[in-house]
């Protein structure tokens, strides 16, 4: 990945304010362990950057990192709240409000929390959208239920009526859920707001059950959505074994990146194939992947694919428009690759039975795992205390394990990929045992 | 459902040879608990029947009783044993095959136990499938993984060629594991055994997804088969609450029966409207679908729709074939369905949110439930004590909780449906608040 | 099981309103499908018992049939209801709870619902719990949580305190869902509102994970035992086999019946000795399970051992008391069984590796599986249905797959065990591989 | 943590054999990422750390990256491995014996795998314990169970007679899958085989449920653990919600550090007071865990406690002993916390319900989830490929989510505690609300 051109984390100002969970302490009992704003994480930790940097007298570059500050911003008796969600369902949405909810509540002492109903919609009065109050009572038992109980829609919406709508509300901590969209969308309020020269801060949640989002090494959901996928590449396998020749075909997430193909390979070890945006591929010659499943077919009687949904999309004519996130409408590559697999076979005369799942709404409307609910629950506690703080224009971010702030500018900045020469895609291929190159 | 012609079970003759069920007892110790052949079952168990009968001085119709008996027919030491799955994969095939291994040789000591591999095309030599001897070391932990181990495959095979093959091999009983194809294959086997004069005992594990085979009030695979599709429902209902408009429509097997429709939407009481085989149902006018979901939407804002493959068929033009088994190849209504949905939203000028989901693969390829897991044993432990006493021509069934045999000729006439003047019926109106009648 | 004395059905008097549920229906359409009272299902559905009853001219024992009736006793827009849960928790009592609101809410029409805190306690104004006014809104999502929003308690409180609170509510129709104990206290409430000459109805949904109240073939939440009981079962497999010698003990519910541990033992049949109450077995001696698990051991090094918490409790000298529900506390066999099993092989010199499991909690605490479920919505709209036509002092109870009313004083009396001569326990048997005679 | 004295990997000498991984290259493809001895990771990834070293000119202390070596050392045709399981069970173990068979069998082409039962007792002759010859047909579905097909034990055997056992199978790779006790088992095993100049490499996968190994951030097993402890944690909410004063405790591992208790107290956020090893805590006084609950219980009515294993041991008087791996042998603290409860209530005349749960050998035995069998899958690999290229004396190790070689001296110098200065312990008191300080 590249490096970002700035990783500086913009503030509302002075804090002024003591932070509340001082109260937590008795005198020398130094339990709140308040991060200052100095403690940076170094995106590179190799010992080559680390010589090369201090060889050429140049500072690597580096995270801010998130916690909880000794000094705040807002007075939370105060403080009024919003919480909105946006774009698809993902595992961990209810999580993350509930513990936005309760960190706010029982940890600053916040007493107004709006949740904003599907979307930025629900900030544009037309749409009728009533608002929730939300508390911890309401909120106590969400997370053992998938999606979000403030509901979701895809699309931006009017940003300067979406500021007004703040203003109006008099919300001064606003919190965006969402993914490559709705951090874009964030960072227009941000700047609406900045213009403006309201006090608002905005802190975005990052949510892509595609994990794509630049310089966060892990999004939420993104686990869950691999132990779910595993459940279709089991019924995959099963479905495989089950019938002379039989093929089993599973199209996962992954629009632009195939992180949850690679992993779910990893994680049930029975896929032969997985096919990623990331890497071009052919359908006929000697290295295409037709040629590839028949020599498998030859040699074991069965097979397992992944395809990432993002994959294969030049090989159709055109793409047909974009959804109403803007988001490029894809080809739905699993039933064309079926299609073609089945053709290919019937030519040859073989009889085989392909089975094609597509297992994407059962998992992503899936409640979240353990490791999810942590990091929700995680994400969620940052995402406060960077607000409370007066931090804005950021989403909270993850690197090397630790929780930081990454500004909105630079989260925006193109997509993390699975890198073709990188650990991930090097042990799918072990995993598979399918040839590195699949095309002339 | 309507009374059968005749119950009699068919027998290969005389038993002869003590049970060796014996050495489990003492003497004095009656614990084998063996079962004669007069034991029967009723199978209208109301009051009304008894007085109708009673006072017309008929007999009722009833079920004889599975269970060990006293008396075998085969030598166990001397006898072979052949175990063949068919038709489509189905929870608990795995279970079945281990615990007929399991009874065959260590409550009889049947040292020969033949897998056919992938269903009746392991018995013609031209498919070049080989036979898996089967053991108890070999079959030890299969339960806990979904699919079958020999593997199925749809379609008959030739009749004389199987009982050549079954001659070939000195097999003397039988096990067929599979649905309402595969029951007649098994009666055609019979037939062809009985005509010419062997003494080979055909004994079939009832196995249909659908729970559609007359006389047998539950078949194995079927309640794992509901608690797999509440996770498709959940599913839906998440994605519906979390949009808005929010549609999710989910297809469930059910090619000509509504059990796994009806009883799943019960499971999970977020249905709307659950559509099955043995209704008619309009899509316009002023009773069809679509008016109700634009009433549910209206109201809620949100709706679950559940389809059965098998409903709403007459809504297409014609069929288009049938597949290797001879079943008719149905259309797909569920995209059929969505597809109008968003069709009759879009004309109406309403943003819908619909999601479809086909869960097929995932619920069929799934390890048995601890409820099927049972059922699949005490099936196989009676399909043993069966074949071992020398019937033949039955397969095992269940009526008011008590295994029993049926005749494979009566088990192939015509399907269970769901009564829509019945109690399962009355319950998923009373769930989902749908309108009894769906058209005009 | 024996024949009970009586099965006639207490009613509060002449039904005189059109039952609500013929709304659904236009003219025409019959599709409410009422049940008559005279509809009577056979106790006994063999055709021996047909034969003796018809020979002798006698009626066969039968139960009358549930359903909804044409003609209801209450007004459905005055009615109130109350709700109560007792005893220890068990899965699906949130369903029955749901359910119970559900249908009489959208079915009946009834808008005033009580929800009792905390079991009998509930009644008493002393404890101070406050009541829950129960919606469908408050209860949408609770089928999704083990326990019961209500809370629980054990013991019984002063009966005329109950009735004077029932009285004061205004409560014309009492739902109370318990076991043994509940049962008892439901017919003492019958009872004395009989006395009182009061129009209550109390009618009982029948919780017993163990699954022994007799003249019900089944209980809510104890199919959900069996599943989560089959996870401690296979851990104890896992652990057995993963040492020398290793042999795993679990503990199972069952206080005078071995319903869960022998179905558990044929749901994960890797047990190779299930005891339960209604079997003696001694710990010393050639028969003796001490010897039986040497020769285990030593033929195969590992062993599991299934035990219902109420068996061997003759091993122990005297019980030590009765807790609150006025259960005898039984002593911890699993605890003991495994101290003995460790001393026996210690004093023999041999290394084993034994690990005692005890799930008891973590079964009674889970969700309802999904045929738990559709039965406790069943159960809850038979309930209601009862109720509402004026049925009273009975249990809805399930008899050859059909919904029953069994009065409660008949419901109360004895218990229902595992009979030693019936195909469940032949099944554990040869499941196990187990001797039938555990004692000299 | 401190930093490590020697973080050098020890190696068998020269690398010589061009590694078979280039055999899935054609010309020009550089697909096999092969990666060099002098890439490493540095420990601090902090800027801080980088500035101070920079500017006093030191080295920074880093980490050996683990990767295929282009160059390696043994011929893989002429190889035997040998695998070995030692220690308690732990989730994952399957998944690691099956992916170190199908890296050395598939990518490295060595073709004689020796599995070792029973631990270190395998090696044994005295023991009887036969080997298993391990091939990826035998472990095909290993994966899916829990536990390790190979066995285990605890405890050490004679270093001498494991170094000629391993001469006369002619070994060449040893991997030790293991925790603690086994890290160092393999540290004397590795000296001994220096020692006699044999060119036996010794490789660890490290195996700890309880993540407490120094300088890996972390082990296999503990995630799972996590998702399966969460389990218990539910049912112990919902039996305290489900009784008046309802007190819920659950025993988790973690015999020195609190990680499963508090990142299971984290995905189950219902928890209010978390006990681990690292602090202290007082049961009587102002500042107790008494008075805690008690006020938990005056202001809502129930409370649900975590306690690690090893959390109060000061509270016993002495420790009885050691068990066969030499741990110190815990006093039970769950059954301890549980009986110092109900006393303390007694005492005050309160009726309280306490409900405890030791869920430990059903988290131990459940078979990896995913993220732990993609981890799994990881960590042989990556044995592998330190095997094969000669690396000798290390386990694979995990930091900043990149994999490492790890002296075995190094990993066994103490342990990884949680610090209750960083991030988990805070997120940990932010979530349960628990007082910083819990004794005088």
């Amino acid at each position: 990945m590249n490096e970002p051109a700035d990783l500086t984390v913009p503030s509302l100002g002075t804090r002024t304010v003591t932070s509340p969970l001082n109260l937590n302490t008795t005198s020398g009992d130094e339990i709140a362990n308040f991060v200052e704003d100095s403690e940076r994480l170094l995106m590179d930790a190799t010992l080559k950057s680390f010589r090369r940097h201090c060889d050429a007298g140049t500072e690597p570059v580096s995270f801010e990192k998130a916690g909880p500050r000794a000094k705040i911003y807002f007075d939370p008796s105060k403080v009024k709240a919003a919480i909105v969600t946006c774009g698809g369902l993902c595992p961990g949405l209810n999580n993350v409000i509930r513990s936005l909810v309760a960190q706010l509540w029982f940890r600053y002492g916040v007493r107004s929390i709006f949740g904003i109903r599907y979307g930025f919609q629900g900030f544009i009065p037309d749409f009728g959208h009533s608002m929730l109050e939300l508390s911890p009572a309401l909120v106590g038992e969400i997370h053992e239920l998938g999606g979000t109980i403030l509901g979701s829609s895809r699309g931006s919406q009017d940003i300067g009526a979406i500021v007004d709508s703040l203003e109006r509300l008099n919300v001064r901590v606003l919190f965006t859920v969402g993914g490559d969209g709705t951090l874009r969308g964030a960072q227009a309020i941000f700047e609406e707001i900045t213009r403006r020269g309201l006090k608002i801060a905005v802190v975005g949640v990052p949510k892509t059950i595609d994990n794509d989002i630049p310089y966060i090494s892990r999004t939420f959901g993104y686990d869950t959505a691999v132990d779910m996928a595993t459940l279709a590449i089991r019924s995959a396998h099963v479905e495989a074994q089950g019938a002379p020749n039989g093929v089993g075909v599973v199209k996962l997430m992954g629009r632009h990146s195939g992180y949850i193909a690679c992993s779910a390979a990893l994680a049930m070890r029975e896929v032969n194939l997985v096919l990623v945006p990331e890497q071009r591929f052919d359908l006929e010659g000697e290295r295409g992947i037709l040629t590839f499943l028949q020599q498998r077919l030859e040699a074991r009687g069965h097979a397992v694919v992944v395809v990432a949904e993002g994959a294969g999309q030049d090989l159709f004519d055109a793409t047909t428009g974009r959804d109403a996130s803007g988001n490029v409408k894809l080809q739905n590559i699993g039933r064309f690759l079926s299609d073609r697999i089945k053709a290919h076979f019937k030519e040859l005369g073989w009889e085989i039975n392909l089975k094609y799942i597509d297992p994407s709404y059962i998992i992503r409307a899936a409640p979240a795992n353990s490791k999810d609910a942590i990091f929700c629950g995680n994400l969620a506690e940052h995402a406060v205390h960077a607000a409370m703080a007066g931090k804005t224009g950021i989403v909270v971010g993850l690197w090397h394990d630790k929780f930081t702030h990454v500004p909105l500018l630079t989260a925006t900045q193109g997509r993390k990929l699975v890198d073709l020469e990188g650990a991930l895609w090097r042990s799918t291929l072990e995993s598979t045992g399918q040839p590195p190159i699949l095309h002339d």
